[in-house]
């Protein structure tokens, strides 16, 4: 199998929207139209790490590796433009993986017209892949972690602790979700167009980055444990602390009217941004420890 | 070690030139100018495969995990905008460690005002880095792998085979080299400038760099041997198969003007365009094979 070979029949099945050049360069080459900003982001997926061989299979660890990136675009409220993607494998992994690999990631590409730019393609002992994501945006209009303001209603899409529970059961339409997380473009987008200013995507659990939200708006949080939209079997831990749902976490002024749905997905007021110490955030009138994960700090999970 | 304190710790350290918004949020924020394009790239650096730990300072690391991303901007003739840096460790890596890796890139990046955007950070069994940089041109002048034309003359920026006599002996100016790489981003913006459409650089070797050049451009090209700025001391095996020189290889009608140096570095013709085959190199009228260094086909190089 040669890098040539590989690369040739990735680049035949690449959408190529909005590129002047697109895989076969030293670069891709990309054309800004006036007056947007564009965003970026890079997630990686490792195995052993985020994922293992023997429960995801390779269209899975495709379709997770971009979703994690759009996940982040979807944050800002931003149109997907295209995405590079680095992938390592081990030597006993042949065209076959790699194939059903592009298979997942594209397909979901291919939802949201984003365009496969390149990438890079190398061998390695464990399969390592690196997922950058570019967005667009009209000039200022990025909703951003530091935009929360006292007063505001802290509300989040979707359900929370489904990836969780999925991950502690391994079975049913949780485990189904957390193999196959769907990034909220669409409430991104709508969102912003509504006047939403402040949003992150919950990808390590709520009490971790509704703390992060906080720090960086410089502001505290006060959450209603009774509001809070639990996925039907996950416990109140698998929503506060589990990751990887993918949700979008967003604050409001209580002027703004903000839909009960977009599209399918539920929308829920769970709580209001205040004045507390930044990062302080409480549960019923007690301190939520930010205990979601941290893909540092624990080495071993 | 919290991964919000190595965040931090990075964050306060990284330029931020041209951007929106920088480490912190789920994306960066980058406003483009009217008028340009942008061009994107991204490289793996994997340990056991690209670099040695126990050869290979933190440092030296982070400087050479750039300067590949930045020899594909040269490569472009683009100036450099921004990265974003995708850094997986073992758990026995520490805080210095990773310290000394932003030292070695942050250095290289402060050099050609290349702001740190943001990336990802995560544990994994060994260390892997991607490395992700866009760089701007004006709209439609980027330099092309395909744009070689018959009867152009082929150039090569600096000397050939540096890097693999380096990496053979292990000491000395080759190594030192081999360990710090230099990106031509003054040649490539300079050559870009005066009209030069075709260029790549020379990662993978000349004769298998100059294959894929002449593949993308629907030629061939014919080389001459006395004429290749060989290294001193380094063999015609190394200079025409030897990897990571990351000089720009491009090509030129001979009605352009090219300078014989570009600042401190050499500019020199060493060959034709052909209307070959389509990829077909000759050098000295005999077949050259595209022996240089292909990523994916050596599993154990």
């Amino acid at each position: 199998m040669r890098e040539i070979d590989v690369i040739e029949r990735i680049r035949a099945r690449a959408p190529k929207t909005n590129l002047i050049r697109g895989i076969g360069d030293d670069c891709a080459v990309f054309r800004p139209r006036t007056g947007e900003d564009l965003v970026f982001t890079t997630d990686f997926l490792l195995e052993s790490r985020h994922f293992e061989r023997h429960t995801h299979r390779p269209a899975d660890v495709g379709h997770k590796a971009l979703a994690r990136s759009l996940s982040d675009l979807a944050a800002m409220g931003s149109e997907p433009a295209f995405c590079l993607v680095s992938l390592a494998v081990p030597a006993d992994i042949g065209s076959r993986w790699i194939d059903s690999f592009y298979t997942g990631l594209l397909a979901l590409a291919r939802k949201y017209q984003l365009a496969l730019a390149g990438g890079d393609l190398a061998r390695f002992n464990h399969i390592a892949v690196d997922v950058m994501c570019c967005g667009r945006v009209a000039s200022g209009s990025a909703m951003l972690r530091s935009a929360a303001k006292p007063g505001e209603h802290v509300f989040v899409t979707g359900q929370l602790g489904t990836s969780a529970l999925g991950f502690a059961t391994q079975h049913g339409a949780a485990w189904r979700r957390h193999l196959h997380p769907q990034p909220r473009i669409e409430a991104g987008l709508t969102l912003r167009k509504r006047g939403v200013r402040a949003c992150l995507d919950l990808s390590d659990g709520l009490s971790l980055d509704l703390h992060r939200l906080c720090l960086e708006s410089h502001v505290g949080a006060e959450l209603d444990a009774a509001q809070l939209p639990i996925a039907r079997g996950a416990s109140l831990e698998h929503a506060l602390d589990g990751g990887e749902d993918y949700e979008l976490l967003f604050t409001a002024p209580p002027s703004l009217k903000i839909p009960a749905r977009i599209g399918q997905v539920p929308v829920t007021s769970i709580g209001t941004i205040t004045r507390a110490h930044p990062g302080r955030v409480l549960l019923d009138g007690r301190q939520l420890e930010p205990h979601g994960f941290d893909h540092f700090a624990n080495p071993d999970s």
